[in-house]
C-alpha cells in the first residue's frame, strides 16, 4: 500500500501520562482510506488529525451503516507491540459483511494500523498501565436518503493514549443485571462491532450508573434469562471448577481477549465451557458460593473483576469483593504477554517496525 | 426562535419534475442548530446545503447517537402544505429518549421545519405525485471513544424534491418474509427511529432483491412468527372484514401514515385491529381467499399494495396482483387530503405560511 503523508504543521503537546483516561486525548495524525464502488480502496494517507468535511446526507448519519474495531499498542522501552492486530481485522470484516459493507481486508487493515502507529510511536506511553489505544472504523460516505448498501466508504484509523478504562484500576466493579432493555437477538447484529447495538446499550448504562453500578450484565432477548455479555466486555464466571462464559452464537461480541482468555485458561488446565449460563442459576451460585470469582474480558479494561451482581432486588457479593485469585493471574499473564514481559508462546504479540 | 440566514451566493438548477426518483437531489439550503449541555439549543441558522466539519472522534461516527425524521411538503398551487409534522416531532422526542439524546421540543421541531421549508418553497415540486421530503435528524457530535451519552449534538434538516418511492409507482410490490434476519425485539430500539435499525435491514433488504422482491416483511425477533412491518412501512392485512396491523409493543415503528389510516378507516367504519397476526395464518388466508387486500403505509410511498407474499417458498399471490379496492380508496382519500384536493376533518395539514 502506498501512504501518502501530510505532516502535522504543529504537534501537540502530550498529556500527563499519570492521568490519561480513556479516549480523551488524540494524536498528531490520523490514517484515513477512501473506497468508491468504481475504485475499490483507495487514496490511503497518513494526515494530521482533524475535521472531516461531511455531506450532510451521507448515510452514516442516517442509516448509522458503520462499524469499529479497537485494540492497543504497548511500550516495551523501544519496542512497541500490538497485540493479535490480524483478529480485530476478520471481526472489522464479519461487521461489515453484515452491514452490506465494503470489506477492509486483514492485510489492508493490519498494514494501516502498522503504518499509523509505527508513525505516531513518541504517542505510545510509558507509565505503568497505560497504552496507546488504536481505532478503526469504517462508514458510509455516499450522500442520498434511500435505504440500500452504500457506495462509499472511509476507513480511518485514530489513536489515543489511555490510562486504565476504569477509575476503579484492577478492582472489582458493580454490575446490574438488566432486565428490560435488550443489547442484541439472534437474527440481528450482536456479534457485529457496529454503532447501532452501542446506540442501543447506552438507555441500560445509564439506568446502571444511576443505581451505583459500572455497568450492566445483558440477558439474551429471547427468554430474556441466559446471560450474555457486560456492556464493553464479555463476561467468564468461575462456578466451582468450571469457567463459564457465553456461546458465540450471534448474540454476542467474539472478544479478541475473550478468545485470548479461553486459550491461556485451557493451557492451564481449566475447564471452560462456552454454554447457556441461566441469569437465576448465577445469582444461586453467588448465594451458596459456588461462584468463585467472575470477571470481564476486553481489550479497553483487559481483565475486570466483578465483585457484586445486582438482578430484580437480589444483591450477591462475590469473592468478598475481593479479585479473585485466577483472575489475578490470568491479567498478570496477559498483560505480561501484552507488554513484553511475559513469554508469548502464542505468537499473538507484534513488534510495529 | 431567532435563525440566522446566510444565503448560497449561487442557486442550483432545479431537476427534472418527471424524473425526480427518490432522494437524490437536495436543495439550495439546510437548516442547523447545536447543542451542548451547557448552553442547550442554540445557534439556530439557515445555511447553503454542504459538508460539515467532523471531528474523526464524533460519538455519532463510533455509537450511533443519531435519529432521523421524514415528512413531506405538498404543493397546491401557490399553497404549502405539510401533513402532521408534530406526529414526527413526537416520535423523535421518543426516539432521542430510547437513545439517551438531548430532546427536541415540539415546538422547535415544527417551527425549524416550517421555517426551512417556507425558505425553500420554490423547491416544493408541483407535478402530480412529487413533493419534497423533509428529513430532520440529530446526532451526537460530542469528540471521545467513551460509551456513555454525548454532551453535544446537531439537529438538521434537508430537503429533497422526490417522485415515487418505488419506481412501480402505486403498483401491487413483492414482499419476502424474512426468516433469518431480525429487525427488532422487545427492549430493543425497534419503536425509534434510529439508525442502528436501518443498518441492521440492509441485509435482508439485499437478499430479497436479490430474489426479485422489492421489499421484506419482519417477523418478531422472540417467537420468528408475528408479523411486524415492512422494511420502510407498517403494514395492514384486510382479512375477511377485519383489517390487522402489528400492534406498538416496542418493536414495531410508530407510523405517521399507519396512525392516519387507522383513524381514516375507523371512520369509514371499519373493523381495525392491533393484534399479532401468525405468519402461518397469514399465509393460509392469501392461499384461501380469505385475504382480500394486503398494503404498506409510510411517508416515503404513503400506501404501496401488496401483490405477493414468498414465506419459505410458499408464494401466495394477493388479489389477483392488483391493487385492491379498499388500497386505491385509502390511498386517494390520505393523498387527497396531503395534497389539500380533498376535505381534511382531521386537521391534519398545515400551511407553511
Amino acid at each position: 500500500m502506498d501512504i501518502k503523508i501530510t505532516r502535522a504543521k504543529q504537534l501537540k503537546n502530550k498529556p500527563d501520562e499519570s492521568n490519561l483516561g480513556f479516549g480523551h486525548y488524540f494524536t498528531d495524525h490520523m490514517f484515513v482510506m477512501d473506497y468508491t464502488v468504481e475504485q475499490g480502496w483507495h487514496n490511503a494517507q497518513i494526515v494530521p488529525y482533524g475535521p472531516i468535511p461531511m455531506d450532510p446526507a451521507s448515510m452514516v448519519l442516517h442509516y448509522a451503516q458503520e462499524t469499529f474495531e479497537g485494540l492497543k499498542a504497548y511500550r516495551n522501552h523501544d519496542q512497541i507491540l500490538i497485540f493479535r492486530p490480524e483478529m480485530n481485522a476478520k471481526r472489522m470484516i464479519a461487521s461489515n459483511e453484515r452491514l452490506c459493507m465494503a470489506e477492509v481486508s486483514e492485510e489492508l487493515f493490519v498494514e494501516a494500523v502498522e503504518a499509523i502507529v509505527d508513525y505516531e510511536k513518541d504517542w505510545v506511553p510509558s507509565a505503568e498501565g497505560t497504552s496507546l489505544y488504536i481505532r478503526p472504523f469504517c462508514f458510509a460516505t455516499e450522500a442520498g436518503v434511500g435505504v440500500h448498501p452504500a457506495r462509499a466508504y472511509k476507513f480511518i484509523i485514530i489513536l489515543s493514549p489511555v490510562g486504565a478504562y476504569y477509575p476503579e484500576g484492577v478492582n472489582p466493579v458493580k454490575i446490574f443485571v438488566e432486565d428490560e432493555y435488550v443489547r442484541a437477538v439472534v437474527g440481528g447484529t450482536g456479534f457485529a462491532k457496529c454503532g447501532g447495538n452501542y446506540a442501543a446499550s447506552i438507555a441500560a448504562q445509564v439506568k446502571a450508573e444511576k443505581m451505583g453500578y459500572t455497568q450492566v450484565l445483558w440477558l439474551d432477548g429471547v427468554h430474556r434469562k441466559y446471560v450474555e455479555e457486560v456492556g464493553t466486555m464479555n463476561a467468564m464466571f468461575v462456578i466451582d471448577d468450571e469457567i463459564v462464559t457465553a456461546p458465540l452464537e450471534g448474540s454476542v461480541l467474539p472478544g479478541v481477549t475473550r478468545d485470548s482468555c479461553i486459550q491461556i485458561l485451557k493451557d492451564w488446565g481449566y475447564t471452560i465451557s462456552e454454554r447457556h449460563l441461566d441469569i437465576d442459576d448465577l445469582m444461586e451460585y453467588a448465594k451458596n458460593g459456588r461462584l468463585k470469582e467472575a470477571f470481564g474480558t476486553g481489550t479497553a479494561a483487559v481483565i475486570s473483576p466483578i465483585g457484586e451482581l445486582s438482578y430484580k432486588g437480589n444483591v450477591q457479593i462475590i469473592n468478598d469483593f475481593k479479585t479473585g485469585e485466577l483472575t489475578c493471574k490470568l491479567y498478570d499473564e496477559l498483560t505480561g504477554i501484552q507488554w513484553g514481559t511475559k513469554a508469548d508462546p502464542y505468537g499473538w504479540v507484534k513488534t510495529v517496525k
